[in-house]
């Protein structure tokens, strides 16, 4: 195979007809395969099942200091399970807030509060000000951009390099729009590109001028522990460098057992510097008693520690990794070398970003949907669910089974080929 | 005994003295009881053991539509659940969202999303307007005043009647002032005086005008099946009235398993009309993906259905009617006939609402705190921290051991005995 773009009329005519019928077939076969979140497999939640009885009626309840799991208190968690995501996040026990099952809730939460009463340090609360606004690298998470949307915060598209943000972008924005209160990111196996932050753009975001006083990093650590290959990727700790760069109060970082134990029932956490722990831990007081003491005793009984956490890992790794090889493979056979697509190869997380060429992604989306084959929305990856240069899809390969997989692949290749075949030929024609 | 209020100072030295010695032996025992919050006791907590592994590794996992309640998914609750809660708080199950583990959290983000969005067919959103008022019928529960004072809404305390809010005061309040946007209601068992409303009450509060067309009924029905003897109170469905009487959206309602099942371990739930219920979704769609499913599906499978509550109530009943017994007694034999304290007599809930002659409470409260004995905070009941007439103190019978309880309740008493007959002194000086 050689690179499609060179190709003439007549070849391109005959490989649509050709891919077309390869298609129709897959299509009679009324396939309902669905690719759109980045949900574990049942195989995956049995990996945890052991869980559900670890805590037995008889058995110990308390914390190590003494705390009743059963009854109320303990505002932001119980000191195992502020220890285990201290050892996630890579901070100190006291900078953590242990919050319910999730972590997207907790940034939510975050974004209302600074809203309604400002974060620390800050002059008036956003909700107050005539214009608020976000850096998005993009393309990111749109559960991230639907925060934003929510609020009336306006989204500013960041591009993603292969080490992270565009920082001279960032640098840029940020220190000329004092609107400018915050960047989303997920530094590590990115949603969707699977990148990790190199140093350098770590370091760079936390010592850049911001010209907002109470600009924050929501610092979206999702991937942290979630390998798929034995050469993890190793992401700067952020709170340390905020902390290095003389500015402590920068960054709120999140995390949760979500994609480590069960998704929708684990453990979220956020951490932050001191100030802002004690600010925020005013306001939760309000909204809540305190998370559910008794799936926090759960996970840490369950999971001991960070080496019960990396051992876990690696058997969710045993069971993704074939699949995003399988992905992966299909990929470099039948697109490899044709120049109509180009895609990443993650060390870790959940996703793989193939990016089209321009103006094909939404077209691809729907015909793989018209063949049964539900991927993320061309565009959500994007602020405001459009995608400039509509050529950026999300592939999620966790949840299908094998076989499901490689179907569902081999219709979005087959998709990709006939709708890049048709570009170029309209190409040729105008 | 015979009422202090006519004893001549003679007689008040004499008891003030006596009473003295014997507060002063009791401090010498250097005692340490809290009974500050209305926390069930370890033997109640133990009545919910077997839901700890009700679920089991390779168990059926599934709702009855099929959702594994491992993964993500749901938006607001299984069927199940929604069931369940429908039978609590007597509605339709399409009209409960279930929660995470604690109702305050759903009440505090309820009007969080009301300050930022405004509530169904809301002119503004609330945050937007000079000012926001709410009704606070005192005495009442603490946390709704603190969400009122962290979102900056004036509270306008209405007295408590035996039968609910005084509701000529609320209807005169409710008719004239545009900014007041809500009552918050404690509507059963209240908190802390034990009072059930009447049918009139429920039918004057869902058919009065109200000048802000967005006004709501904060409806926490915390208490809605905790009965504790044989006469339960009935309680009129509030949704139904409200919709009888043409204002089908002006009613929130609120529960949990915070006391049935484990403190900050349970579910927690609202409701409210369809018109509401969709306008709640939308914005609790960028919120959370969805509470935590499995302990939904512990606690359905635990209880079965509202006969498996009203068993498990029952049991809870046992545990705590000797106790409120205990404190019920010492009072009427120790205080019954002086005229210097009244209190109610509740047939549920988690409170026994004490009130001692005007300017007293706050002195009772810091001597019971100095022989060790920890009362919720004088004030706490009212608005802002203060009561107007310094009387109310909150006993909450249910955590101390009998032992404790007797030995609290007796310390209790002998302070209201000693600042009672100082305050009758010093009217008698005057």
């Amino acid at each position: 195979m050689t690179d499609w773009r060179t190709w003439g009329s007549e070849q391109l005519t005959t490989i649509a007809q050709e891919k077309q019928a390869a298609y129709d077939e897959y299509k009679s076969r009324k396939l309902k395969l669905d690719m759109s979140r980045g949900k574990p497999c049942p195989e995956q939640l049995d990996l945890s099942g052991g869980m559900l009885d670890v805590l037995k009626p008889g058995g110990r309840l308390t914390t190590e200091d003494g705390t009743d799991t059963r009854n109320y208190g303990g505002l932001d968690g119980i000191p195992e399970a502020k220890r285990l995501f201290a050892d996630i996040l890579e901070v100190k026990p006291e900078e953590v807030i242990i919050g319910g099952s999730s972590s997207l809730t907790m940034m939510h939460d975050t974004i209302a509060r600074a809203m309604l009463h400002g974060v620390y340090g800050s002059p008036a609360p956003w909700a107050k000000l005539p214009k608020v606004k976000f850096l998005c690298p993009s393309p990111g998470y749109d559960r991230h951009f639907a925060i934003c949307e929510l609020f009336g915060i306006e989204m500013i598209i960041v591009d993603m390099l292969p080490d992270g943000p565009d920082m001279d972008q960032v640098e840029k924005l940020a220190a000329e729009d004092e609107a400018i209160k915050g960047i989303w990111c997920v530094p590590k196996y990115s949603n969707p590109d699977g990148i990790t932050y190199s140093d350098e753009v770590v370091d760079r975001l936390a010592g850049m001028s911001a010209k907002a006083a109470d600009f924050r990093i929501f610092w979206d650590n999702a991937y942290a522990v979630h390998h798929l290959t034995d050469t993890p990727d190793r992401l700067k700790p952020m709170l340390a460098a905020c902390k290095a760069a003389g500015h402590p109060d920068r960054v709120f970082l999140f995390s949760s057992t979500s994609k480590i134990s069960f998704s929708g029932a684990g453990v979220a956490a956020m951490a932050a510097s001191a100030a802002n722990i004690s600010f925020i831990r005013r306001q939760l007081s309000v909204q809540t008693i305190g998370p559910d003491k008794l799936n926090q005793l759960r996970h840490v009984r369950f999971f001991g520690g960070m080496d019960g956490i990396r051992s876990h890992m690696a058997k969710h790794a045993d069971i993704l990794r074939p699949k995003f090889d399988a992905v992966l493979g299909l990929l470099a056979s039948e697109l490899g070398d044709t120049g109509i697509a180009s895609w990443n190869e993650p060390n870790g997380g959940y996703f793989i970003s193939l990016n089209t060429l321009d103006g094909c992604a939404k077209e691809v989306v729907a015909m793989a949907a018209e063949a049964g084959v539900t991927l993320t929305q061309a565009g959500a990856t994007f602020p405001y669910g459009t995608d400039p240069r509509d050529r950026n899809i999300r592939i999620a390969p966790s949840y299908p089974s094998p076989e499901e997989l490689q179907a569902a692949i081999r219709v979005l290749i087959l998709c990709v080929q006939i709708v890049s075949a048709r570009k170029l030929l309209s190409a040729r024609e105008a």
